[in-house]
């Protein structure tokens, strides 16, 4: 068997998010039908992240197996003919060796969250960031963050359905920063916690929005209860923008 | 009467282009129909670029009179209440004197052109840039196109059917720039000639993929002749990004 590493970019109002569910398609699965398309075989495509739906991905990483002998050009060129109908496409393809696990392995994940700060109604960014109308103190976004930098029990911004065994994570970036009307919020940890970065987009827009300091944002985290923190920001602006390992 | 001016910003791939078709609806029309479901009045709005089928506008300017004493307020968000079943917006509306005119009160156009330089097939950018795959020289491209800045007969970068009287242009900027797989073309001069920066762009490529010199460049632009020139890049990468006064 040979072991395949893909970087792969989604735009996550196709599917149901990374996993397959009953509802319909995930692109974990629309990875693997279009696998199955041209080896036969019944690959299972491991991702790094499970991205909920409606998130999107510029460079996801994922391996499988196969037992066909093919260099990563004719991977990848097989399995973008055959995604060609779906949004998705694989941006690159390496052999790894079986000890590579593209979850297991990954030492980092980095997200960005766009928010669009206007009036106005979205056209071109429509479905790909959180509008936000009036005035947001993106510096005071920024400055607060930094008290969640470090391990914290972040189970303030944690979904409450979330599956991991521990609240407890490592957060080494939450930069905030403003291009004219566009907000980015750009994050990075060795993993996290179900909804996380979404909710913490959420609570900042509080401090954002004058209505919470540095100091509430810090008991906030130390409440340890998701009810402390602020709204989930929607789906439509977050991106899985890089894996580390 | 009460002239209005406002910046609007659409997606081109919804429309048939600025002006009303018989086989489709043109923003103009879209911002007409708007305007008059909630005053009432038949304005025609004047837009400063007319833009082709499939090109975007970041910024196009546009006025319209209205006997109705309505503040730019109310102007902005009922056309963006009316609008919003449509890819346009009002991003900004102002009153104007009477002496302003969207088009022939202009003294500048902006417009940049994206190409997205990677083998993978376009997912979040698709429909929003040209892809090209391969190596593409910017910096050769971008050295090139300084012949072009200044006044010239444009005629290779013209489309035959223009309807312009004279086909003489003064181009001010044409910078290339690369961002990873993101190359950009600026564009600025006081008016542009029909297909002008599409021409410009897809001529320009010859140049990138090493087919071109500088000089050859610089003899297609002394041929003034449709022919001597390269293709005319697609409508999806191109967008109206500012006007000036």
């Amino acid at each position: 068997m040979t072991r395949y590493k893909i970087i792969v970019e989604y735009d996550g109002a196709g599917f149901v998010g990374w996993q397959r569910q009953d509802n319909g398609l995930g692109v974990q699965q629309a990875l693997e039908i279009a696998i199955g398309a041209f080896t036969g075989e019944a690959a299972t495509v491991f991702g790094a992240g499970r991205t909920d739906s409606g998130v999107h991905a510029l460079a996801q990483v994922a391996h499988f197996d196969l037992s066909a002998d093919l260099s990563v050009y004719n991977v990848c060129e097989a399995m973008n003919y055959h995604l060609k109908e779906q949004a998705v496409a694989v941006l690159n393809a390496t052999i790894v060796d079986e000890e590579f696990h593209s979850r297991f392995s990954a030492t980092g994940r980095s997200y960005e969250y766009r928010i669009t700060n206007r009036r106005a109604p979205l056209v071109l960014q429509r479905g790909y960031s959180w509008q936000q109308r009036g005035d947001i103190d993106t510096d005071a976004m920024h400055e607060a963050a930094q008290v969640l930098i470090g391990k914290h029990d972040f189970t303030t911004f944690r979904a409450t359905n979330c599956q991991a065994e521990s609240p407890v994570k490592t957060l080494n970036r939450l930069d905030v920063e403003r291009h004219g009307e566009d907000i980015r919020v750009l994050v990075q940890a060795r993993s996290f916690l179900h909804h996380q970065v979404r909710n913490l987009v959420g609570t900042l827009m509080l401090v954002g929005r004058g209505k919470w300091t540095t100091e509430d944002l810090a008991a906030a985290l130390a409440a340890r209860h998701r009810t402390a923190g602020g709204e989930t920001a929607p789906a439509c602006g977050l991106y899985l923008s890089s894996v580390s390992y």
